[in-house]
């Protein structure tokens, strides 16, 4: 990652940086459970704002990175503290930071910093950053040295730039998740413009799944949810889904062909994408927000027919982000959350293997005390 | 297909209805070459015109129909007679038609007809038409029966409202690959409004890369061709192009990532898509107009990182093709071809296998006289 293109002082790199302590909870290897573990937290820069934090929600990422399933792209480093769902209180700020003071609520989701002058930094999408973005957690400290934490800890320093507002109205441990998994489904729902009078579809009920029901629907669109499990029906329907298509059977997938605006596909497991893309209609989008593992195969017939199109998008930049919690807060959206203690979280890591969550859990950090 | 839709008395099947006999060329399986054959062709309706083909181009679709290589998708019914790539004069009209007249020059591409009241058609996006649009050859003749004969031939009838005005201007040959080469590069360029100040890639220099180069050039973009064979450097040039990238070389490939707004993949065989997806910048898109026989492995991460589309694109609207036509005739734009006789369509057929044409074959219908 080159260092010629940072804004502010706030990235030189100054391993020697004044430090305070943080508890917190971290993997020591990819087999080990996450344990109670003390990291380092910069002192106060002009631009940074000092967190307490409250609440963090449980991202799958968070699985994947402290078990190093992402070798290849995203190797760990060890001790890792995952967590990029973070609501807290602002208990310091620097002597330049002008949007929050001390009890302001706020929050910080997938990125601490980005280069900010690259084309797509200045256009307000920073996860796109040329540079790349630094990750919340198992990214390059070039402040501190080594990597970043992640939320999974009592306190987190970041720059200004990158903290949320959280709005008054929405409950804290409901409004954690909305910082990953609800900026994920929003934003390309937003950039695709769906909207009243389309038909929308999302495969998938899970963390992502059920903020994309949620967003879909408050956009006005007509929701399909797509799933392999029929003990999902109900829940999807208080969720506001208007109809449940079992994935599982080609009788009902056949029914909805061509019929399509736009599919939402939060699925992170392999999934065979050609018989979704036949359900979209001329000039419609299938977008992957999951990421599996293994490359999908694409029949060309599966686009040509409809001039169809596949696309793939991550988070949302900043803006965006305050924008979609702004949102939230207007039409009373939070994640519908499993609330656990800390001392409970390898327990729930399990549980999500299973599926076995509605929809996120969430971490109390108090129980860190 | 459904005969719900249809609009006019012209798609009443009335396999009865009278005809005349035409010469064509035709296989009569999947391993005969093709060989004298006659036709028929139906009498005049009220809103048909009568075309004497002069030249007919070679696509690599009429070889893979011939041989049956579609066979899952669209399995060839025998005889066939191939060609969608139709130009030639009206030498009778029916009563009701109103665009033509005996005398003029005119074109044919791969439609002849369809149902003209499914939303997509009145779109004017004939080739979506939800009831399926009649393709020129091997397609159920709704008029006279069994199946539609293409342009391998002396003779057509077609519909008015499927008939392309030829502008003056045009080498008659030269623009009879237009009728499908040249609307299928043109439509996705198009649609996706690549425009001056862009930098556009095309895969593959055949017939449909060297149209594709043809029109990215007069939209003004910046024109990058990727190709396998060296030996194609100098041609590429003469055709405009501004950068030329050897494909098989990842260094080459890795000086581009991230740097195209847009990118025309042409070929038909299989190959990594993920290579060039990788080049493509934020938001932009690779189509495919090539269809690979089997389909092709796409990485999720290939998409998600800089909210990467992949889609794919077929032909073009009929108002489309007319419009292409007229662009065409003022910016001078022709296929470059090689003339031959139609006694020389197999061995024509056998070197088109080997890539050994610049840039299409086009028959010379006076030689089935």
């Amino acid at each position: 990652m080159s260092e010629v293109a940072l804004p502010t002082a706030s990235e030189t790199k100054a391993p020697e940086s004044p430090a305070y302590k943080a508890k917190a909870f971290a993997a020591k290897s990819p087999t080990s459970e996450l344990a109670s573990f003390s990291i380092p937290r910069r002192d106060l820069r002009p631009d940074d704002v000092q967190i307490e934090i409250q609440y963090c929600g449980v991202c799958h990422s968070d699985l994947h990175q402290v078990r190093n399933e992402w070798q290849a792209a995203m190797p760990t480093v060890y001790p890792c503290v995952p967590g990029h769902e973070i609501v807290g209180r602002v208990v310091k700020t620097g002597r330049a930071v002008k949007k929050f003071k001390e009890g302001d609520t706020v929050g910080v989701g997938c990125m601490v910093s980005s280069c900010g002058v690259c084309a797509n930094c200045r256009a307000g999408d920073e996860q796109f950053c040329d540079n790349f973005a630094t990750l919340t957690y198992n990214a390059e400290d070039k402040i501190l040295g080594g990597v970043t934490y992640g939320g999974y800890s009592e306190s987190i320093v970041v720059r200004e730039a990158f903290v949320l507002r959280i709005p008054n109205k929405l409950d804290l441990a409901g409004a954690a998740p909305l910082l990953c998994a609800g900026i994920t489904t929003y934003s390309p729902l937003r950039h695709w413009n769906v909207s009243k009078g389309q038909k929308v579809g999302v495969v998938g009920l899970g963390g992502l799944g059920h903020m994309g029901v949620k967003f879909a629907k408050a956009f006005g669109a007509h929701v399909v949810l797509f799933t392999t499990s029929p003990n999902k029906m109900a829940d999807a329907k208080r969720l506001g889904v208007d109809e449940v298509v079992i994935s599982t059977s080609p009788a009902e997938m056949q029914k909805h062909a061509t019929s399509f605006d736009f599919i939402l596909d939060t699925v992170s497991a392999y999934h065979d994408l050609n018989a979704y893309l036949a359900l979209i209609k001329l000039d419609g989008t299938l977008v992957l927000v999951g990421a599996p593992e293994n490359p999908i195969p694409i029949a060309a017939f599966s686009l040509l027919g409809r001039r169809r199109r596949l696309a793939g998008s991550i988070i949302g930049g900043i803006r965006e982000t305050q924008e979609m919690l702004d949102f939230c807060a207007e039409h009373g959206i939070t994640s519908d959350i499993e609330m656990i203690k800390i001392q409970d979280v390898n327990q729930a890591f399990d549980r999500l293997l299973k599926s076995d969550v509605k929809y996120r859990f969430v971490i109390d950090m108090a129980s860190l005390k």
